[in-house]
């Protein structure tokens, strides 16, 4: 019996590439900068898993999400060579466009439907001052929100998804656990938790998401509709 | 300018005393105890200040308030010499009443009106387990969920308000609390949040509730569309 489902949300329930693209579109045109706003949204993000891979080995103590995607602008800035442009004041706005991210078009809609059957919630790496925010913006109807500032602890770290089942009350084996990334889910798994893989082939790019599961998970749905009614049908 | 109201819960925004009540009428009848189920939940609700008290002053470690109610059932069922009549399994059925309380009848649709002008989220000493529960229950669309379990300290402890707000990465003064307690408010007011008094006169029976303001709250209001009508004209 599913009693929960907790859901990766950046590149399962929100396009993180097309909103970034969006402010910075918007934040270069107005100081005429002539970089191309995806490539600067791809170059943002691939400072995202280093960044939290010195929390995770225990280099740096917990430090919000907001914090490191501000410390990764900077040095992406930096490293266009446009870091001139753009003052303190500047950059904190930039760093809100993580706050207003498109969901998928499935997304809200999807969540309200399984919002029926189970409790819903975020598993992810962002804070809780940012998915609250964003929920608002993409009409996401969370119950709850976990992950890691609830776990103090960034996925795949264990903490991260034990931590949030947990916070429910709930048994590992209770939780279904939604992502896009095999990884997350494999982590997942490994603790108990059930798995959902939606894949999301746009995600950094047309056909750069992971097509395919690499494992035997609990559900394979095609979208968020389809997930609603495959828990529905698994729990009877 | 208000960003964000954060509200004390049982009390504030659910009738507690007649959801225990409608929970033990049932449990009471299917075994033939003639125990008044208002004077059950007003013996049970007796334990609860009690119970965190001993963790606020550090004699216990943080335990969810679910535990504390348990254990607090365990209590009250043997003061009235019923403790031989439900068992482990029915006790924590019974524990579950406190996710079934009835919100008062402007909650949830003047909580709605409220998340139109700053995110709304709790600040209850209940756990994100009960919270999340009694929020699909009572239908209360929070934006989030803070208090106790994200601060690992109970009201009026001032880390339950601080972290509720840093975990919205708002300063205090950008917060308003939102309580039918002066108490509560005292205790946020006194951390620099803005605070909201709204009587819940029928709290623990007809007119037992708090009547009026005991100090110059920022906010004043008869219920939760006045309190958004007056959040809204606050911000401009």
């Amino acid at each position: 019996m599913i009693k929960a489902a907790i859901f990766d949300v950046f590149g399962t329930v929100v396009d993180w590439r097309s909103g970034v693209a969006a402010v910075a579109e918007r934040a270069f045109a107005a100081k005429s900068i002539a970089l191309a706003p995806l490539d600067f949204a791809d170059a943002w993000r691939g400072e995202y898993q280093p960044a939290m891979e010195r929390i995770r080995t225990g280099q740096r103590g917990y430090v919000a999400l907001d914090d490191l995607h501000l410390e990764n602008l900077d040095r992406v800035l930096e490293r266009f060579d446009i870091g001139d442009a753009f003052d303190a004041a500047e950059r904190a706005e930039m760093n809100t466009s993580w706050e207003r991210l498109p969901p998928w078009p499935d997304a809200a809609a999807g969540l309200a439907e399984i919002k029926r059957h189970v409790i819903i919630g975020t598993c992810s790496n962002g804070s809780i001052a940012l998915m609250s925010r964003l929920a608002r913006y993409a009409g996401l109807p969370w119950d709850c929100l976990l992950g890691a500032d609830v776990a103090r602890a960034y996925k795949p770290q264990p903490e991260a998804y034990l931590r949030s089942a947990a916070a429910l009350r709930l048994d590992p084996g209770e939780v279904l656990m939604v992502a896009a990334h095999n990884y997350d889910l494999a982590a997942a798994a490994e603790l108990g938790l059930q798995t959902a893989f939606v894949p999301r082939l746009d995600e950094a790019g047309p056909g750069t998401g992971e097509p395919e599961p690499t494992s035997d998970w609990t559900i394979i749905a095609t979208d968020f509709h389809d997930l609603a009614h495959k828990i529905a049908e698994r729990n009877g």
